[in-house]
């Protein structure tokens, strides 16, 4: 997972005999995309045409449907250009530029602790990234590496006309549904096109991927340029335990619970299960990584190595005198705020994180109440989220088309208000001045029947009128975030103030110490931002010792199918079977880094042709977001070959595969 | 948690300068009831009558109300005794005798190993039950003390025929829900009152409690008689580990998805919710009380002192040869048992003990299914439920006119076959083989909807006509029970054969090693067997500092009302609150001993007269399942004045008062 300023030329030199050039990795960054959902994709032809997977646009196919017509369920194909239909929230980003500004941090934050520290980097961010972000097709964001080891100011092109070209049924897309998710053999076809627009026209990208004739083969080199999410793989001791004894136990009950209940709900009818079926799909996800996270964390032998690696660092720094003055305290510093982190927690995410609002209409009321009182302020002074460089995003979320359903709204804020009562207790302060006595499913009928912020013109209007707007608006949704924005604002202020800023603190330190023994010859962990992984396609053994060889065959799918969900095969697959070659490489394993947020990454040899796609990681790999195991992670992609074949011989869709042999 | 015969009386006599007689031990002995379904009671009147928890008997509420007439709702009492009604499942014990059969089984089981121990061990425990137990009205168990250390022969009067005479409204049995469950302070009236019939007329009982004029008083001395349900204090530290890192998470896991499932069901509608009550409070009782274990395991401190409990006992019988050359692999085994019962475990649950196919119409299906072909071989051959000695329960539990709903089942079995082929994966060879190409809905429709196990009468014809009835039988839901029964009882032989068999021979000479090196001066784990343990009324003080005093009184109850579930106080104490004394002590607290199955348990005083009832444990007790911590660990109880003012003043139930008068 590294950077694209140090890229590991000499590594893939060394292991590969591939040596990268300045160029080869210029050209590869600027053909690389980020959604800024929360997903990666690339650009496959001159005109704009973004390649990713189908459930990193899962949201947009549900919201472009409607009871009548299902795109998850049937697939989506614009046969002409004029039938590409935008998506409502979607965002793309190009990765134009990174400088390095640790300098400007570091100068701004220099002796500060707790609250003070707090707000002088949250301004010397907000600064940085305005100055940056010259225009609304701009977008700056300051990226934390080697927790604050380092500072980076990550430079994007924006693209908020985005439209979709083509999507396979959910059916095929995510065949084998939740016990397959995670799995190796696999037999999805987990891809979809966009296109990125400015103007109204398709944006032109001269930089962008080839298409390979051959494909991924055994042993072949691949690389994968994407935006994995998250890892924590240079955290302290304490905080590992904090998240295997405390803090995924807890959202792994919370998202069982949450699982069941829309599961329960989908019974209901066949339009509630098309509503709940973007949430459940996204529950299910993060339930399956989170339990992959902690089995990692409670084995013994992997938990031992990351002690250790501990302890040599700790070592180190306490044998060089300098390095222990500098750093010499910051294990007991660690170990002393991992108990004060558990005890705050909870109220912060239930309250100010909207844990315990599940609900879109609460959302947006949330942001439309604030954003007037923030606006206010100077930039480097407001909430993170109301920064200048930040308001195009927030903006377009709240002007969203995308339909809101009440039934389903009702149903996820009496639960999740139930679950925030349940895990502060009926006596923690806010739960009884909050609920008083009310019930939580009293509380959610009363802020969602009457409130029109499902409507987009509503919101519009109070977005347009600002203060005097809201300061009027009677709408029970947005009465519900007033009432609750003193607690959660003290709530916010408190956690940021003693615990994320003595995080941070420790954090910087730390990656600095870990930046002053080992340089940068260890990557940073995940951040959401652009990162390249080399690695080969190659199987593995289980743990049970079974052997995994890398590829599937298209022909798999039609043996795995039972003809009932999630093994159906879409009608479209069993037409057009006696047309396919069977014998196509369908999905394949390959040994790149990745990582929750690398879904929708394009795979590619050293000529910066596609030869995969990525959707998913083995379930091995799910212990990657605390350590790395070349031996048993893998990544698992789409092949080329199948993506041409069902692109051809099933859905018919010459005008991408016309699109996608353009150079 | 003492078996009473080794009573703790000088452990008793040194704290408190109480000698206990053995006139004293036998009548609170005989006094003590246990519920087979899983709770404990007291005898409180020389008629039969029974004090216990109304969630002891919430089952037998439910079965007994309708849509129409909701006692569960609404309470019951019997103005006479022609008004009680039968519980269509309840089956009560009173301990006869004990007598040690150590000699007897190990005689039986000596030098064998395997699956060979394991049908040794049976078929001894078989022919000790059936010699004891000389009629249906006499139970015989063989108990398994200090993990085999010893073996007691455990003799019980049984009653089949028992009624419900009171039970308060539920609203007031668990005021504050799920949200106090396990918390203090306290509001609940958790009691219920039901009469042991034989041939048809009250049961005379002699030997029963007493009731106190002034009930519990801070620093009172009080016992309580009841049945501690399991405990794994004496386990080893791999065991500790497997439930701390895998089963408590997995059990965790399920239970909160079921939890979210069953919510969600619960609002289709009134009589929904009226359906899933029974099965959501002991789901969410479950959840709370594994949590609560989970979190004193992963307590650091915690482990590390189960570690050197263990380490100490290590040392001691490798510090002596004879110790070491019995016990000196011990370690080493179990530490090898562990990653085989991880493997093992999950089949077994979700496959024979019915974890998948969450259907009462399953469950009997399978009795109904196996029965016959149990009763064809020799007592001791057969699987054990099929013993000639648990024939009468089974048999009770079959023909019992509990109503079955079908809406409830298809969620209940969808749902967990969903979860059964999740958690085994799809392609587990039993998986491959049930599913082939059906889903879990189909499956549980299939069976469920043509069924007829729902009617008593189809039940009796089955259960009567043997074989030849139940083979002759069409009926869906048998067919599903005979489809897998070959594959589980399969799963089974090789669970019992490889892992509890080992486990039990490990943890038999655990207990020795234990006994040789501690004798009895240690209590046994819990085996849902007869306990008395001693404590005084006492406050505790929280992990966050706050000292919680041992009493609340009624007019708390009051004070925390909210109107709204699940702190809504019924109409008839709202009617009746001018006419309370509000200072009466409601709840309170002792340092006595307990766990799950002690709910129901009598707290009595020197003169074995009742001065409260356990309903209860906080928070901290929930780890007593792996160690008992005095300083902080309590027993909640109802203060039996609250007990009379609500039975006088709130429900005039003045038969059940002149009752507890009588002597």
């Amino acid at each position: 997972m590294w950077t694209y300023d140090n890229a590991p030329v000499s590594k893939m030199a060394q292991k590969y005999g591939f040596k990268a050039t300045q160029d080869w990795l210029d050209k590869a960054r600027l053909s690389s995309v980020r959604l800024a959902q929360g997903c990666s994709a690339s650009f496959v032809s001159p005109d704009g045409l973004i390649m990713t997977n189908h459930h990193c646009v899962a949201s947009c196919v549900q919201q472009l449907s409607t009871k009548e017509k299902d795109y998850h369920a049937d697939g989506f194909y614009a046969r002409t250009a004029e039938e590409e239909k935008k998506c409502p929230d979607l965002e793309a980003n190009q990765l134009s530029e990174i400088k390095d500004v640790t300098k400007e941090v570091n100068a701004a934050t220099k002796g500060l602790t707790g609250g003070a520290l707090n707000d002088a980097r949250k301004a010397a961010f907000a600064k940085l990234e305005k100055g940056c972000a010259t225009s609304d097709d701009v977008r700056c964001d300051v990226v934390t590496l080697y927790s604050g080891g380092l500072y980076h100011l990550y430079k994007y092109q924006r693209y908020q006309d985005v439209r979709l070209v083509f999507a396979p049924e959910f059916r095929i897309a995510f065949f084998g549904g939740d016990p397959d998710n995670f799995m190796f053999p696999r037999y999805d076809l987990d891809v979809s096109f966009i296109r990125a627009y400015t103007k109204g026209q398709p944006l032109k990208t001269p930089n962008h991927f080839g298409w390979s004739q051959a494909g991924a083969s055994t042993g072949g080199l691949t690389f994968v340029s994407g935006h994995p999410g998250s890892t924590r793989r240079l955290i302290s001791t304490p905080m590992l335990e904090y998240e295997r004894d405390f803090f995924l136990p807890h959202r792994l009950l919370f998202l069982s619970e949450y699982r069941g209940m829309l599961t329960q709900f989908s019974t209901r009818g066949a339009e509630q299960a098309r509503i709940a079926l973007d949430d459940l799909f996204s529950i299910e996800n993060s339930l399956k990584a989170f339990k992959g996270q902690r089995e990692t964390l409670v084995d013994k032998k992997f938990f031992a190595m990351k002690v250790s690696e501990d302890r040599e660092l700790r070592k180190k720094v306490e044998s060089d005198p300098k390095l222990k003055a500098r750093f010499g305290t910051l294990w007991k510093e660690a170990e002393e705020l991992e108990p004060k982190k558990r005890a705050r927690i909870l109220p912060y995410r239930y309250i100010e994180m909207g844990v315990g609002f599940q609900s879109d209409l609460f959302h947006m009321a949330r942001s439309l109440f604030r954003l007037p009182a923030e606006m206010e302020k100077a930039n480097e002074k407001r909430l993170k989220e109301f920064a200048d460089a930040r308001l195009p995003e927030l903006r377009a979320q709240l002007l969203s088309p995308a339909p809101i359903y009440k039934e389903l709204e009702l149903e996820k804020l009496s639960w999740s208000l139930t679950k925030l009562r349940e895990d502060l207790g009926a006596d923690h302060p806010f739960v009884r001045k909050f609920f008083g006595k009310r019930s939580p499913r009293e509380i959610a009928q009363g802020a969602i029947e009457g409130s029109k912020l499902d409507s987009m013109d509503v919101r519009r209007q109070l977005l347009d009128g600002g203060k005097t707007a809201v300061a009027a608006s009677t709408d029970p949704m947005l009465a519900l975030a007033k009432e609750i924005d003193v607690d959660a604002r003290a709530i916010r202020k408190q956690f940021e103030d003693e615990i994320e800023s003595a995080e941070t603190r420790i954090g910087e330190l730390r990656g600095q110490a870990l930046f002053a023994v080992y340089g940068t010859s260890m990557a940073p962990d995940a951040t959401f931002t652009l990162r390249l992984s080399y690695g080969a396609v190659k199987g593995w053994t289980r743990a049970d010792g079974v052997k995994i060889s890398p590829f599937t065959i298209i022909g798999g799918a039609f043996e795995r199918a039972t003809g009932r969900d999630p093994f159906q095969l879409p009608q479209s697959w069993l037409d057009a079977k006696d047309k396919l070659n069977l014998q196509i490489p369908m999905n394949f394993v390959t040994t790149n880094d990745i990582i929750g947020g690398n879904s929708g990454s394009p795979m590619f040899n050293q000529n910066r042709e596609i030869v995969g796609l990525i959707f998913d990681g083995n379930i091995e790999s799910l212990g990657g977001a605390y350590g790395f195991d070349e031996s048993n992670n893998r990544a698992v992609g789409v092949h080329s070959s199948a993506l041409i074949e069902a692109l051809d011989k099933i859905y018919g869709a010459k005008r991408i595969l016309q699109e996608l042999r353009k150079h």
